[in-house]
């Protein structure tokens, strides 16, 4: 346990002890410094973390204090709604640029689509590479043809028997990152023009892939809590010519929910039923925050309709773009996709992260940053809830380590990106997750760094802004969402 | 200078000062390898290289003879006359299944694409990469975003420089191997359906760039020397409604011809005038055995018409597949689409190549490759010569490290291949080089890997096969090529 969380559960005890009552002020950030020799960064982590919680809350001006009771938050997220038509796609512009504007070294980065670095095991992955570079020397490309390395294969096989899966190591292909896979997998099953059916919100990378091969988005109404919505996924299906699905189950990017085990069964069933392919994005499986790994659609699929993709991106090392697909019954059409789109995927890379599996306990690292994620996210909900103005509400990410925060009606999302950007502070606009302009008043915060006083003023200035915004734009002019 | 290239200008010099006369035996090999207390096989690449050089001759059971003059090749390759209708292409397949194949550690890989990787300076860039990983931890995705490395991007301009071209160093854009830049060049200049020209035989990566956006490929006539021929191009165009064109200009493969600067003006003006972009594939460039470097198409563009790709995989190292592309006027997209393709090169390898390039003398390195290959090519060709039945013609490769071989009439490569490959030993089989069977007696030999006596011997091999099929076959059954 690090300083700060023992501080924030000395505290907790003391409240539910009755030795703190509610309404009673609690030490300041000063006296609790010295009293208890921490730093002051230490402590108003453990307040934060305990306002979080619920147990304390800060009043301008006074203090802390000790809480009268837990609060839930003020305004819930409702399913949503997009417009059903098939849109072409053309957002990649916009996403790069927005991309590039967040990576100043100086910017606070909740914007940014990637986890913070400073959590990956760098120093290990790095020796393995160097070790394995030395003897490379003898090699040939001819030696790096897909599917990929068979040390690799294997690993990550093991890794599927030890989340409680079965998966056939004849079916893994490496690839380029989840990137690649997503697109050598959307290639396989569809056409340029097809109709494929994706979550509203979606994760940009699905539309990207849908704009690279020319084909059109159909938004699905998805739940905050649950994800797609099937009764409605069922009748754009019959209306709309739906090609394939392309869905992320696990802790979506950017609602973050997790999509219960019989709507993933159900899902899965009623597509085999209609012969419809279902990419899977699953980069985001093994960062959940209860207490078991999450099934995949693929655990369901007995027909070989679910396109599987995942990589380590997001939770060992970014610096290498290693990831995978397992294309049930198009694999042979996604290996020669991927022979004909990057030739080979490097092989030192494989081998290290191989290396990295079988010796380094990726079970130990990963627990370690669910741990840091799941903080986070708690103390990252308590600061919105906290800084932003009323009709502000957030989603309740049960993995991953973003956050999606619609903001009150009539706030554009795109003109804080930019005045945030100005203060030298990044968001992901909501006009980033859809084809057309649907979430215009929502934004999409990173929280996989380690909070600090400058995260939490980031938040502050962004709440100050959207309440400055409202302010200006006066009366609500448009619903959204 | 090595040993067996000494000893070899030696026995020249002796030649050429009247010592040994014409038609006079040599000694033996044993005898010349305890006479000069060199190794068997340093004697044997002596007497190869001197057999090339059309200096001495080897006489089946009675050892080697001063030669009576230089021999020129006893038959030449005519220019190609391929069909003149779009064909779609589907080689993937088979080009994947036969580098598959020749991927044994066993086999003697004349079949093989790559260069022998023991040529390339493994030690220091991984020196580099592993430094460099030291450092990145702090690093993030954003920061890899495309173009790509600046750094990396500053010594490829400073290269072109050096070769003597100023290329804009924000043209430039990083990509995964040339293999992907072609795909994203392609991809930004035509459309699904599209006629695209090449030339005839072609490299099959630009088949599989064709195939994998469904477009059409139309195969040009294309002289082994001087490459493709501009009056039947322009012809083509204007009967095929062709869409673009793809190249490789210097050192083709697989004819190994270096197109002369005249005419590589006048395609870019010819091409420029009726506003139809190129495709350039230059991965060969700096691979010539000439006294300079050869121009490029680029050098001739003045209206961005030129989409020019590279890469480092054939002359400094194959395991990290970096490549580039400068794309002229179609610079936007192409970097939309190598982000929508792949997200990020990997850093890396991009920084630890531009280390090398800024410190380790990559023209000293080059220089020792040109020459490897220079020889062996002539070695290859006199061991072609000497054990491949009359009818059969070889290319006269001035760059690269591939030499295409017409066998003679009637002998099918795809049967060679499969014949050869139960020997271990393997060759591309011409039938990899056309989107239609065009030329199924030919077959591509590599040449990079330093000359042995096990070289030989399949090189033998492989003439004994050829000479068994016509034995078979009996008569002439249809011309081809």
């Amino acid at each position: 346990m690090n300083l700060y969380e023992k501080l924030a559960t000395d505290i907790e005890a003391l409240v539910q002890q009755g030795v703190l009552l509610p309404g009673e002020r609690i030490p300041s950030v000063r006296q609790a410094s010295q009293h208890h020799r921490l730093s002051i960064t230490t402590v108003i982590r453990a307040y934060v973390l305990l306002e979080s919680r619920g147990i304390i809350e800060s009043r301008p001006q006074s203090g802390y204090f000790v809480r009268a009771r837990r609060e839930e938050p003020p305004v819930e997220l409702r399913p949503s709604r997009p417009d059903p038509r098939p849109s072409a796609v053309d957002v990649s512009g916009m996403v790069l640029s927005t991309l590039r504007s967040i990576r100043s070294d100086e910017a606070i980065a909740l914007g940014s689509p990637y986890p913070d670095p400073t959590l990956f095991p760098w120093q290990r992955i790095n020796q393995y590479a160097n070790n394995i570079g030395r003897r490379y020397a003898t090699w040939s490309v001819l030696d790096d043809l897909p599917p990929g390395q068979p040390q690799l294969i294997r690993q990550i096989t093991r890794r599927y028997l030890e989340n409680g899966y079965t998966v056939d190591p004849n079916e893994i292909i490496i690839t380029i990152g989840a990137t690649e896979a997503i697109n050598l997998c959307l290639q396989a099953v569809a056409k340029p023009g097809d109709a494929i059916a994706v979550e509203s919100p979606t994760y940009y990378a699905m539309l990207h892939a849908i704009e690279r091969l020319g084909m059109r988005a159909v938004e699905v109404p998805t739940d905050p809590v649950e994800g797609m919505d099937l009764p409605s996924l069922m009748r754009l299906i019959d209306e709309r010519n739906i090609k394939a699905c392309m869905v992320m189950p696990n802790f979506q990017n950017p609602l973050g929910f997790q999509m219960p085990d019989e709507r993933k069964r159900q899902l899965v069933a009623l597509l085999t039923e209609r012969d419809i392919p279902v990419i899977e994005n699953d980069v985001y499986g093994e960062l959940y925050y209860g207490d078991a790994h999450p099934t995949s659609l693929k655990a369901y699929d007995t027909k070989g309709i679910v396109l599987h993709c995942a990589s380590f991106s997001k939770t060992l090392t970014n610096a290498w773009r290693i990831g995978w697909a397992l294309p049930g019954r198009y694999r042979e059409t996604v290996e020669r996709l991927k022979f004909l789109n990057t030739l080979t995927t490097p092989a030192i890379p494989q081998l290290a992260i191989a290396e990295f599996l079988k010796n380094d306990g990726y079970d130990f690292h990963l627990r370690r940053v669910r741990k840091a994620y799941a903080q986070q996210a708690d103390i990252m909900a308590a600061a919105v809830r906290r800084f932003f103005p009323p009709g502000t509400s957030t989603s309740r990410p049960t993995g991953g380590y973003v956050m999606w925060v619609q903001l009150p009606e009539g706030v554009d999302a795109m003109v804080l990106y930019h005045a945030a950007l100005e203060r030298k502070i990044t968001v992901a606009p909501g006009h980033m997750f859809s084809a057309v302009p649907t979430y215009t008043n929502c934004i999409r915060l990173n929280y996989s760094a380690a909070w600090t006083p400058e995260i939490e003023a980031a938040v502050v200035t962004l709440g100050k802004l959207v309440a400055s915004q409202q302010a200006r734009t006066g009366p609500v002019q448009e619903m959204s969402g």
